[in-house]
């Protein structure tokens, strides 16, 4: 396995570089805040949380019952909560993939097979694996119409874990959610920190039937999600304007960053991309060494050779407010 | 097994009352409040959060290191957590015992052996077994030395846990830290939203040897508390005359409801207590009947008779600010 390593991390990137100001273009997160009108400063914290009201929205926001919707403290302490249970000894990863669950895989001791999604999607799987697909994926932000590997995978009798951590910066893509009814070993990840531009809040959540939740549910402890946090995603949830602007605000900021990539003499392919985020293969240049240049600007953005069938020609770069390469001179 | 309950269930309380204020007497938060000054609708939320300043304060307040600690969302995350990757068939509970511990038994499927420590502390234990000692103890806040027990504990090869969630309220009673460099199987969890007047902030920690907090860090997400958990404990960690408040305001009104309960016709006895609560065992009333009195004044309190080795004449009753039974004419 590669080295693990991961976007976002600004702390290091400050302590290595002496930026001050740094515009991280390595994580994937909304550059649109939600409106958050509650006053935290007199939140009241003193008791335990209760979590009716944040299940409650969340059922009417995904379509789904309450009792179909287990919380946990965002994307990774769930998928980490799952693989403690699952019980399928072998994890079909749809690659490139989200790199936790390798490490959730090698952890929880589960054996891992890697299907190349870019050359063969509709490849064979081991019977009564655990199948992984991110969708809209990442880091390309494809997304996959998956009723014909719905087909597939319940032939093999396969348990499904679909993250939609994504789906809701995709205008016309569909959840998984509608696959419920028709496949009882279906569990849809979803966090809520990407869209709602708050990696600093720790909320993410599984949704299935109520019988697989409830088995979920048996492990988790009673409380775990902050107040802060149970308050700051009902607030972003109120906001009515919010998807309509992030929709608009993403698309012009798309339109940009892609014009400009486009502009430039060492982009050798930007990938088709449903979120917030495009992948790209340069030519004649790293990823390393790009990312040298744009660090000198104090701009972040991801190596993707760590990634499964990715080499190190391969950069992320999320969609931010007014950014163009166009602007960085020493290109 | 009784019926799983626990306190500090206002919401429920409320539903079922009609009451619109509460004080609640059934959990055990400080009810002094550390000074905060962040401003928490200014927090920077946007980015993943970093710990390393949060671990550094609670590295100085403990005082162990950085990596002697793990941080988890609220001591029952950490008990989970902890159950789940501990190697023992067997779990020696030192009972009446916070109800967690047994819970988490069940569902990590080892055996149950409860001790129960009003009758026979030093009873023999079997062989490797995971020990679960809480000091000060729930439900009747007793502070034990432990030198003697630790001398039985080696003597086995138990894997001890010390629950020390309720130890920061007592100002002469020592940490079981200091057990740490004889005890190579030793962990000591804390629960940081007890004293820290804050149910709703979501974070506790494990304490042990280096090797050990790596062995459980291996399983734990990279993100998981709150920014603003983090920056809670962090203001709270900085106040510095916070500490000096809830000894002074605590014992005053602590002084002030054993008095109070003492002038009760039903109380039989008063367990003497290092905690912010205390267990009172009545006589020719019920828990219930107690809990039924009081609730008519909006008042809480805590039903121990799920607890093991107590019956349906205990109840456990908070600490708070001004309180006392004398003024409640109807009992």
């Amino acid at each position: 396995m590669k080295t693990y390593s991961h976007g976002g991390d600004i702390t290091t990137f400050k302590e290595k570089t002496g930026c001050k100001e740094v515009l991280d273009l390595s994580s994937n997160i909304n550059f649109i805040k939600p409106k958050i009108k509650k006053d935290f400063n007199n939140l009241s914290i003193f008791s335990y949380p209760n979590y009716d009201k944040l299940y409650k929205a969340l059922s009417k926001k995904f379509k789904v019952k309450k009792s179909q919707i287990e919380l946990f403290n965002g994307a990774t302490s769930a998928i980490y909560s799952f693989f403690s249970r699952v019980k399928s000894k072998k994890v079909v990863i749809y690659s490139p993939a989200y790199l936790e669950y390798k490490r959730a895989s090698k952890l929880f001791k589960k054996e891992v097979v890697l299907i190349d999604r870019f050359k063969n999607l509709y490849e064979d799987i081991p019977k009564n694996s655990l199948v992984i697909f991110v969708n809209p994926s990442t880091p390309d932000g494809r997304y996959y119409k998956l009723k014909k590997l719905f087909k597939l995978w319940k032939k093999k009798k396969a348990t499904v874990l679909v993250d939609e951590s994504f789906l809701e910066f995709c205008k016309n893509c569909k959840s998984a959610v509608s696959f419920l009814k028709s496949y009882k070993k279906l569990y849809i990840l979803k966090s809520l920190t990407k869209f709602y531009s708050s990696a600093g809040v720790r909320v993410g959540i599984i949704i299935s039937n109520k019988k697989n939740i409830k088995k979920l549910k048996k492990y988790e402890p009673l409380w775990k999600i902050s107040e802060f946090d149970k308050n700051y995603i009902l607030e972003a949830l109120k906001d009515k304007s919010f998807i309509k602007r992030t929709f608009k605000e993403n698309k012009k900021a798309k339109k940009r960053l892609l014009k400009s990539l486009e502009s430039l003499s060492f982009v050798k392919k930007i990938y088709p991309s449903s979120a917030n985020f495009v992948l790209v293969k340069l030519k004649d240049l790293t990823a390393k060494e790009f990312q040298k240049r744009v660090q000198k600007r104090c701009i972040m953005i991801r190596d993707c050779s760590n990634f499964d069938f990715l080499d190190d020609s391969f950069v992320r770069i999320a969609v931010k407010k007014g950014f163009d390469f166009r602007s960085l001179l020493l290109l």
